[in-house]
């Protein structure tokens, strides 16, 4: 049974061509990019290389670019590290209710230290309204952080008209682009971004390597001390096969993006119609249009209180697709950015996120349009729940 | 010319048996271990495989393993860590005075945090001497952290004796095991140890992956919050085809670990032997016979303080070696390491090491032996420092 992996918002493929461009950083040019010999060097530049590329790709500087081991990390870096340094500034952020856990987590544990943090609401399909982080910004306001783009429903956010306003009220502005990178522009100048964090696992690029952009001139504490690598911001020897193919594979979704855009909106609108046309009492999470293209997250009511039986049932068809973000998969909560955006429990439980990507073809959209909607019948057929309302 | 490289203590190359067991990580198994469907499963089995081989070379169970991202990243949380979550336990902690940096930048930190740091000395051979341990632990020390083996002179710490020491006193006890991981046995049950340090670059494996070992029962505070990954204790997507090209490396080293350190030390000692016979006024750093088989650390006096102008000589013809640890080959520091064992400042910045690995041939140690008097004789013609103790 051929597999279709539909799972793309959790992590991709690797590219070939990334691939490619990583072995000779494995076996050839394998310095410690600290080291003064030719070896070193080699990585040294390497490492330089691709700082340059990441930087170039969202308007910023080569020294502004600090290189991390994911995503979690630099979202972790963003928020505590910019706190601790500048505490005598202020000690109250404000982010959105649907950031992804590690930057709840992050400010979990600022509150811990002492921060005080105001979670923003957003309306019916995952928005943020920029006038109400206006109302929440307070004199002693350190940190806004909104992601630009939500990892479960694909909800693009007004990140620039929030960058504009944080910026005019001399408020540090981050924006978690780990959904969104390579995927829509991302401009630190443009969007008024103080901090971004980008990483490589969902454009095409290997897991373990993520970054954070830091506007130069932004004080950030290390939390990780050692070496003093990355300008003393995160020490650690430098993963440079990682570095290099995250840039090559920034690289390839930036030559490509409009194109690709263009093509995964289209599967993804042909989802969001054909399914919701053959399947009663389904609707759409998330924004209709401000989305992201690769991303369609359908709830069904009438589900016994939980889409992993169709995970399951959809995975022994060999899709893979997803419940919401994976990492809170094993989770018996549910979603907290579905129960943001106004579902019940029950059926923040009853979501399926399918997220496209580079390798989905015709064919895969087609065949997932032949087996949801039976799938999602004979669960309803078998659930305690079921009524005549969900008989096809 | 043909490149030889003589800095394995600083990275390795990756063993292409290794590249080839990452790359279907890269580009066919390449799901999210948190995800629920078979992709997922496939990664989260990999991931699970590779636990459970790196815990049984050091005598641990696989939940006890929590992968990193670096040596660099396992020490911080082992020390950090530890020390926020056993705060009520003691604030007192006991490290060498020989530790590599990021365990002395996280007892820096730790310090700014109330915490108080005994920095142990050690005699001239770099080691640290049980009996000095045992005055040193007091009511309320927490931890004790001593490397394994040292990265720059080589030195190999007694290891088990301070652990012993540990548990009768019920104090925690780390050892740094990066440089010795896969070269010397590590058992940490017979080692008593609480929390171990490992790394994957060292050996033949990929940059970007590094694990902490955590007795079951011993708490750990977690530095990086999200998903909740490794058991809540290091939140990220794990690193997938690192994690399992580390498993791998380990494998290769821990199936030829006897044989190689054999060949390593026998050139090691011919270096040693034949480098002091042919350079007048040079002289051993670390211990002669408790040293990695494949570490050399030589000092020439009369070098104008500055061993970096033979690393570079040498690369120049063509050898990688280094002046110390990679890390900090770009401060202007003479050495911590070399400073504690008793040598001036000067000598500290004369003193070159030369470490091997498994790519490492007789005729490179020949090819070395052949340049490296000459290096050193050329520097000294044209060294304001040089009399006429070192014509050779």
């Amino acid at each position: 049974m051929a597999r279709i992996y539909m799972d793309n918002a959790a992590t991709t493929m690797v590219d070939p061509r990334v691939v490619e461009d990583m072995i000779p950083l494995l076996t050839q040019y394998y310095g410690n990019p600290s080291s003064l010999h030719a070896s070193g060097q080699e990585a040294r530049e390497a490492v330089q290389d691709a700082r340059a590329k990441i930087g170039s790709f969202i308007g910023a500087a080569p020294a502004e670019i600090v290189f991390t081991a994911s995503g979690t990390e630099a979202n972790n870096l963003a928020l505590k590290g910019a706190a601790l340094a500048n505490r005598k500034r202020g000690n109250h952020l404000i982010v959105s209710s649907i950031e992804h856990d590690c930057i709840l987590g992050s400010c979990k544990w600022l509150e811990g230290q002492g921060f005080r943090v105001t979670y923003l609401p957003v309306d019916g399909d995952g928005l943020v309204d920029p006038e109400e982080v206006r109302k929440a910004i307070r004199h002693d306001t350190l940190t806004v952080s909104v992601m630009q783009a939500n990892n479960e429903i694909g909800t693009i956010e007004p990140i620039r008209a929030i960058g504009l306003m944080c910026r005019e009220r001399g408020v540090l502005f981050h924006t978690d682009a780990c959904q969104s990178f390579g995927k829509i522009p991302l401009n630190v100048q443009d969007d008024c971004l103080d901090l971004a964090t980008l990483n490589a696992h969902k454009i095409y690029g290997p897991k373990g390597v993520g970054a954070l952009y830091v506007r130069s001139g932004v004080s950030i504490e290390p939390l990780q001390h050692g070496g003093g690598q990355e300008r003393g911001l995160r020490s650690a020897t430098e993963n440079v096969p990682g570095i290099v193919g995250f840039a090559r594979a920034a690289e390839l979704c930036f030559e490509s993006m409009g194109d690709e855009s263009t093509r995964l909106a289209g599967f993804r609108d042909r989802i969001i119609d054909e399914a919701m046309d053959a399947i009663p009492i389904a609707y759409l999470n998330g924004h209709r249009v401000k989305r992201l293209a690769n991303n369609v997250n359908l709830g069904f009511d009438g589900f016994e209180n939980d889409a992993i039986r169709l995970l399951l049932l959809l995975n022994e068809k060999g899709f893979c697709v997803s419940t919401g973000s994976a990492c809170s998969s094993n989770s018996a909560e549910p979603s907290h950015v579905l129960r943001a955006i106004g579902l019940n429990p029950l059926q923040a439980r009853g979501s399926l996120r399918i997220s496209l990507g580079r390798f989905t073809m015709e064919e895969d959209v087609q065949s997932l349009l032949d087996s949801l909607p039976r799938a999602v019948g004979s669960l309803r057929g078998i659930s305690p729940l079921n009524d005549r309302r969900y008989s096809t």
